[in-house]
């Protein structure tokens, strides 16, 4: 049966030269730069209503005709997303900051926000025929690939840095990954996938380099939407490795605009990074569109160990617009964010989660954000996957 | 504001003496059994209907009116409930049973599907002042625990084996629960609180000795029932720890009987439970009412190790009403279950979700489960609690 997906094309985020979606694609080889799905609007006004979403199962497939599937025998999912909102009282009280809420995007399958974009992409991927994917991955992206690849039956190919967070390791190979521990971090990872790929007859499932995943992530931003009953909030934060939730949010936002189901201002779009790997803080600082790679990236919260995101202008250019900041933070205060979530909201962030507590207590008290602001902190994965942190 | 729950009263499983709910209560102290919740159903039938509670939030707060709190300010949620229910096509095939489900409990705050419980009894304590709470638990009610007796501001005192996953103990101690280990298993850690509770000054959340939980648990029911709209699967396939979803369940089953709003026969309740912990399916094959307490308990589903079940009459009454059947598994199979899930399907279950997927072939290779009957899997955790079992 058909999604009713109203996927048009795809098209360079530099150069705008389109993509034929029926076709397997990866990314422009003229730009070097990620390709963007582009969707019919105009039927998507005449066709869809927030009645017609608000009435499906609470996941992000509600979201279908927005969505790059054609046919819903391709839908591999396990029932990720519409992951709840929630509001921080007490926190918010004493950070005189009462409309803070946390978008838990660990209670999804595999445990962290991965699970969209990888849910997604499988499913195009069995779409078009890809019998055989591989992954570099910090960690979390690996997992994810690994469930739904297995439930595709699809072969999976993970490398990972040798130093991942354990439970990584444990998922991506009980789901009947194969995993390669690599010496070094994510972008050496992408490296032996990169010399190796041709020969393996693998298709490269990297971040941007693969133009489905985007779309999963997207559904956050349209979830955020239906969530505060079709407004959006006036502030998000957002923990930046390969950014591309916060470049899907973009996205998102300007879909629900140009639908007119969404008026006013959009949100300052905050990206938060450790200061041991912020490559894209010191670019926003430094007024550059692109970022440079980061050398010798060290940080407990192992999913911002991203050197050089592929959709750097991407992620760069949404804040600019959006008139936000990107910002660091130690390993200290992410800790220390840790344990103030858990003691006093009872929420058991993921540390790259906690990094957006910790920058949004650093803008309160810079008069970056107020009281009457609405702020969203996204919690990306579940504190479970990281136990060495406590040992 | 009024949550306009209809609870009128709790009684007693087994002698029916009414007890105030406006009041802090725990079990019947005459007949040593547990308290039921009852509902004005007279009153439900006219102001409930099925389209109330499906457009309200996706969690198990939408059924407010068929739960103990009275004022929507003491409830303590973290978005909890309608967690996915997951066809398992691969498998099925394979196993030539078609309709095949898993509900899939790791997609809640903490993991695991004592969230409900908790969010509700804690919600409840809450309500009725109780500012230290103390618990006994094999590990993942412990975890729950904390984290909502921290959102809530109370103070939280477990008790949990010395071998329990270590993840139980890191979720409870960074929520900031005071955590004791106990050499030994539940029982032992249900002894120390008996003994120190009344000098503590400690309101006791033991499974069913506490009526509230219950009530937590029975959503799952409600949730099944209105997944499968509003008609009930042939099958439920349950891991049987203190049993008090199995218990919740069939309760929920009654309340949507004299509702009106199913009709026909309800699901036959299987109970699994692992060999080296089985006093249920002992009881159960004896023909025996109430279960003998079971020695040296072991098995790597941590969650299982629960000897002597506070519920146990109520459980083996569920059986037995349903014309289900209690079985166990060995360890082996758990393990092999896991994989095959994980491998098949991509979800990576707990070991006693795992438990009920090693049942399930059982009961298709004696006859007892056929390619008609809709057969539902619990998965009570992510498997991500439990990288011990794959060191």
């Amino acid at each position: 049966m058909s999604t009713d997906s109203l996927l048009k094309h795809l098209a360079c985020s530099n150069c705008g030269s389109v993509f034929d979606h029926r076709e397997i694609q990866t990314f422009c080889l003229t730009c070097n730069k990620p390709l963007l799905a582009v969707y019919d609007l105009e039927q998507a006004k005449k066709k869809l209503s927030k009645e017609l979403f608000s009435n499906r199962l609470p996941n992000l497939w509600r979201y279908r005709e927005l969505l790059p599937i054609l046919e819903g025998k391709h839908i591999v999912s396990l029932g990720e997303g519409f992951t709840p909102l929630i509001p921080l009282s007490s926190l918010g009280r004493r950070l005189a900051l009462p409309h803070v809420f946390v978008k838990d995007e660990s209670q999804i399958p595999t445990g962290s926000f991965k699970a969209r974009g990888l849910a997604v992409a499988v499913s195009k991927a069995l779409e078009l025929g890809i019998k055989r994917v591989a992954i570099p991955t910090a960690g979390n992206a690996g997992g994810a690939l690994a469930a739904y690849a297995a439930r595709a039956g699809i072969e999976c190919f993970i490398f990972m840095p040798a130093d991942v967070p354990r439970l990584n390791l444990i998922e991506s190979q009980v789901c009947g990954a194969r995993v390669t521990l690599v010496k070094g971090i994510i972008s050496d990872c992408a490296k032996m996938i990169a010399e190796r790929k041709a020969e393996m007859g693998w298709f490269d499932m990297s971040t941007l380099k693969e133009p489905y995943r985007l779309e999963g992530k997207k559904t956050m931003g349209w979830e955020l939407a239906e969530q505060f009953e079709w407004t959006l909030p006036d502030v998000i934060l957002y923990p930046t490795g390969g950014g591309t939730g916060l470049i899907g949010m973009w996205r998102a936002f300007s879909e629900l605009a140009e639908l007119g189901w969404i008026s006013g201002s959009r949100p300052r779009m905050i990206s938060v990074q450790s200061r041991g790997c912020d490559p894209i803080t010191r670019a926003f600082g430094d007024g550059k569109t692109e970022s440079e790679f980061y050398h010798n990236a060290q940080t407990l919260a192992a999913g911002l160990r991203v050197p050089k995101a592929f959709g750097d202008a991407l992620i760069l250019k949404a804040i600019r617009e959006s008139g936000g900041v990107a910002i660091s933070v130690s390993d200290d205060e992410i800790l220390s964010a840790m344990k103030d979530m858990a003691q006093v909201e009872g929420i058991f962030m993921c540390p790259e989660g906690a990094a957006t507590l910790a920058a949004m207590k650093r803008l309160k008290e810079e008069g970056e954000v107020n009281a009457s602001d609405r702020i969203v902190l996204f919690n990306t994965a579940t504190g479970l996957k990281y136990p060495e942190i406590w040992q």
